[in-house]
């Protein structure tokens, strides 16, 4: 059976094996950047989609159908704003069970819009088909000026987050538990702090990610892709591996004004890997696959 | 049970509800246009989403990976040519059974890329995760000059297609009857004559569409949107319902040189609704719903 990574990297070589002039950055990063011809006026443009499966991305025994719309979109508009971009607008695919009533579509799509409407992201269009489980597939269009990739960190530079995370993997704790209150509504609709990645984009950051798949992966993602190590000091409330909360984090100089929501948790360092309090990190994201 | 039309007008009532200054055409055509303010360059961009699901619009028992990717990229590229636009970028998104092989991963994206590289668009980004079925959803990002939408159509024009619908439909029969010859090839995958629709913008016709559903079913989309009657003359090989070609209809003046491929099948006519040959035309389209 392959594995996420596998499937991944075959097919990042076939989508990516023609270098394409207009395409500034392709697959691997949040969302990929665009340029378009002056002779169209264009210049960049930023898009990234998300997919979310019944079963395996929500529960709606857990979760009403306006929760999975606002999370599914919060998922998506999260990717836009880490690549220092703004949502615009929004394409919305669904395949739905043959037994879904009008009702149960427009609580989907009010969830949706809920969260949409957040940072002034419109609907414009997609594909409506039926499908045994339910599965929601959004694509995203947004302005961009200055690309913020996860490629940038320097050795130097601290690590900050924008809240602690965890939040959302707790919450699926105790609904898993039978627990319904504040803190598990946390997984069923995570509260995406979309003004503090502006903010680390405003004050300069030189890497972002949404941590999406919990907070060593994101690290270990950026320490790659920017070819230097990351030290992190662990603390009692930062859990490193729970995923979903759609956090920030980023590099950041020293020589810079640090953005008021800033956490610092680490420095970036010569070398490579994610190391806590001196250890290497085991790299146990939280996969959907 | 809801039907597709119910749950799509329930759907465009919560998406539409606020009219937004930056959509110029939103739900309810092939593709959506939106435009950018200036202070960023752009004016405007045409998108589309196109979902495929196992055992709804394709059978891998018929199909092979190769062709299904192609496929479900074919019919995407064809509702932004329909628009009268030019598809640039394209979002895939996947939902893989869990004994998905690198292999047949592989196949898919080489389908989409050999599709897609016919227009020069390229695959910039997506999502991948595990479902019951293998799902596949695409958005499409491309350019725009003027857009060519199904409310054009005027009383005098004719109606023009672009080729003779109908030979994926006969198709999909030969394979259910365990035919595989070049006849059936065209349900694996249909020819999408691009350059016709490009043609047909060119020509300037007043209104076109991507005929999915069957030629009933979208010349009733142009008359309802238009305004307008519209009166077919029935001909041996010409299929009024069958879907999936990509074939191109449009309405144009009588004024206009006609495109090379074009072949009159009617007129556009006071009133409203679709005849054919004088009766009021059964709108039974091809629906996946």
């Amino acid at each position: 059976m392959a594995s996420e990574s596998e499937l991944l990297s075959a097919l990042s070589a076939i989508f990516g094996a023609t270098p394409h002039e207009r395409v500034e950055i392709g697959i691997g990063d949040d969302g990929a950047v665009v340029t378009f011809p002056k002779s169209r006026g264009v210049n960049r443009a930023v898009l990234a989609a998300d997919m979310a499966v019944e079963g395996v991305h929500f529960n709606r025994e857990w979760s009403s159908l306006f929760d999975i719309g606002a999370k599914v979109t919060a998922a998506n508009l999260a990717d836009i704003f880490a690549m220092g971009g703004l949502p615009d607008f929004i394409l919305v695919s669904a395949a739905v069970p043959k037994n879904f009533t009008v009702e149960q579509a427009s609580e989907l799509a009010r969830g949706i819009v809920d969260e949409a409407s957040k940072v002034g992201a419109v609907v414009v269009g997609g594909d409506l088909t039926r499908s045994e489980t339910l599965v929601i597939s959004l694509a995203l269009f947004g302005s961009i000026k200055d690309p913020i990739t996860r490629s940038g960190a320097k050795p130097g530079e601290y690590v900050i987050i924008s809240d602690l995370p965890g939040k959302s993997a707790a919450g699926l704790e105790l609904l898993r538990a039978g627990v319904h209150d504040e803190r598990s509504a946390h997984h069923r609709r995570p509260i995406v702090d979309y003004k503090a990645a502006q903010d680390f984009a405003l004050a300069g950051v030189s890497a972002m990610a949404d941590v999406s798949d919990g907070l060593i992966s994101e690290l270990t993602h950026i320490a790659q892709a920017s070819g230097v190590g990351i030290e992190i000091i662990s603390e009692p409330g930062l859990d490193l591996h729970g995923g979903e909360d759609h956090i920030f984090v980023a590099t950041i100089s020293p020589q810079l004004p640090f953005p008021r929501q800033a956490i610092t948790i680490g420095k970036v360092v010569l070398g490579k890997g994610v190391r806590v309090d001196g250890q290497p990190a085991t790299h146990q994201g939280f996969e959907h696959f």
